[in-house]
């Protein structure tokens, strides 16, 4: 069954030197992108899309997402924006709630979630286990998220849980926990930051994971300077995300290294932090993407359309830019190949937006503007 | 035909001394507001609504719109966020653009903007002429604009169209172009701002407004400290609209007058301009409403829980004070009593969130979060 997707007002596809389209098509088959080009001579297929003019781009690819958990922190976050100081325990009453779920409770709560993405143009997610900080915990957090996508990552080292050593508590991770886990995850994560874990106890975590089959990531620099981007680019990890703080030592190892700099806009907007400058970074030549942290904390957003604006208004990237760091920079900060962009051999992962332009997504911030979102060529 | 709403998360009416309620629900009778109360205590009614847990909030009130032109200005967002100026003409392309625009076309662009205002749950809005600046096409405009909202607002003095001397402009449109407007508007509005109408100017218009029965509101003290606050003071207009550059004259006059301070915090993110502080002018007593002011040059935000979002983070509301002014506040800027609130006698506006609480619109900026969109009582 092959699909001719045609009146296209604009179509992105991040082919090299050509970025994006105008007067294009493209043919869907067996769910991969089997052809593009002009729409005048576009082939034959057995079925056509039309895409009433509206500009057609690839799928987000949201490669920083932490969305296996219970509970809400709404008043935590109405406290924060007044000002106020909250003591009702932040990450631990996530960790509470998180526990407490049943297991079909918390599935659910994952799937409407994902479902939520969807329907947001999110048609490649990454998500990590993190909020219950115990063997069985983490282990059923990574079960339910492998069900919803290939992209699951082990963060048992989210945070030190209460009443334990930090380094009795790194020993569990590396040990009994990532035994249970890695069968799971494809990833192995640690929040390199004061307050949570330091560079020897991030090594540590990340190269046991390593040795277990898992592929590196981190977070790194959120909340001031520190150790975990150098860290990063030293262990060749995928990515480091939040680079909020970055020396220019830091910028450059990011550069060398080909270690992709998640920026999370989301956090600083939902926490009045500064935010991560994304022209600095594209200037030394480091690949950038863009993700929401979607997480009940520090950034509830899971809207993609929303991190692009906030990245044309306030980290310095053009539209163009920030839509590719959303897309094909959220691919290469997952390392695949098949999604990300509409080359041909791509997944057919696509988004008809109501606009006619990729400029409408930051250009008309707020407003849904995500129209059909198909995905391996179906309805998402 | 009576509807009991039930099973509400949290139910946001104004009422006084009671701004919200939780184990709540209400009447809508005719298409008002017929009782409000304890859940357990609910009245008989011939059918239910049940919220399934859902906060339910007064339909958004949008005070300031600008929905009928032609035309699209997304290559001069993109050059102003590159930081790089823009030769194509600014609002003079709007006005090309609207002028040559055929009736039916225009009228079909401006039901699709409603239709997404609605979906967004804008209830009520306002919206005005001035993308015409002759005589026929202002009044086409208003025409068009009558057809969908009784809140419509005389423009002609947006800013003086090319080639016209200023008071001659003036007397244009304090002359025919009212003459022909005025049966069609309930508002006269002028941009006293430099560059565009001083405040003799200003106060001419206003007045020759009046003159001819309609309620005076400004765009004032926008780019830079101005006069404009002060005479929509003086004449007792309904409403400031921005209010970014403010003396502490300016601050006890609105508060003094009772004249409602609108605050668009989508053009300050869609020009990089510093944001209004709405923190100092609710200490001072000022009612404020917070509106989208949707317009194609320099905010194209459809969206008021974007602007509420928008609101919290950078205008030092909270997301009680911001919903507040999306809603009771916009209805105090159109002196409406019927709207913008939930108490017995409102018209039965209301929005079902898909969130169990009004703190999300801010928590989760840019998730669409509306889920039914009532008014009077009946889809919208």
């Amino acid at each position: 069954m092959s699909t001719a997707v045609t009146n296209i007002g604009e179509l992105v596809t991040w082919e090299e030197g050509r970025p994006l389209r105008h007067a294009a098509a493209f043919v869907v088959d067996a769910g991969r992108v089997a052809w593009v080009g002009d729409a005048a001579r576009v082939p034959a297929a057995d079925e056509v899309l039309d895409a009433g003019g509206a500009a057609v781009i690839p799928g987000f690819v949201d490669s920083h997402t932490h969305l296996v958990f219970a509970g809400d922190r709404a008043t935590e976050f109405e406290a924060r924006m007044a000002g106020r100081r909250y003591s009702a325990g932040g990450i631990r009453s996530t960790v509470a709630a998180t526990r407490a779920a049943g297991t079909d409770a918390l599935a659910a709560l994952l799937a409407s979630r994902v479902a939520e993405l969807r329907r947001q143009g999110t048609t490649t997610l990454e998500t990590k286990s993190g909020y219950c900080l115990d063997v069985a915990g983490e282990e059923r957090s990574l079960r339910l998220a492998r069900d919803v996508t290939g992209e699951t990552t082990f963060l048992g080292a989210h945070v030190v849980p209460e009443g334990w050593d930090p380094d009795a508590y790194v020993e569990l991770v590396t040990g009994e926990m990532l035994a249970a886990c890695a069968p799971h995850a494809r990833w192995i994560d640690v929040f390199c930051e004061t307050g949570a874990f330091g560079a020897d106890q991030a090594r540590t975590v990340l190269a046991a994971g390593v040795a277990a089959g898992l592929l590196p990531r981190i977070h790194a620099n959120q909340l001031g300077f520190g150790p975990g981007v150098q860290l990063a680019c030293e262990l060749g990890a995928a990515a480091a995300d939040h680079c909020t703080f970055l020396s220019d030592a830091d910028v450059a190892a990011l550069a060398d290294t080909g270690v992709v700099a998640g920026l999370l806009p989301g956090v600083e907007f939902s926490t009045r932090q500064p935010y991560p400058d994304a022209r600095r970074l594209l200037e030394a030549g480091v690949r950038v993407a863009i993700a929401t942290d979607c997480n009940p904390g520090s950034s509830f957003t899971s809207s993609m359309p929303f991190c692009i604006a906030l990245a044309v208004r306030e980290l310095g990237m053009t539209p163009l830019e920030a839509l590719h760091a959303g897309t094909q920079g959220g691919a290469w900060s997952l390392r695949r190949e098949d999604v990300g962009h509409l080359r041909v051999g791509a997944r057919a992962d696509f988004v008809v937006l109501d606009a006619p332009s990729h400029l409408h997504l930051s250009y008309r911030p707020g407003v849904p503007l995500v129209g059909r979102v198909l995905r391996a060529g179906r309805p998402a």
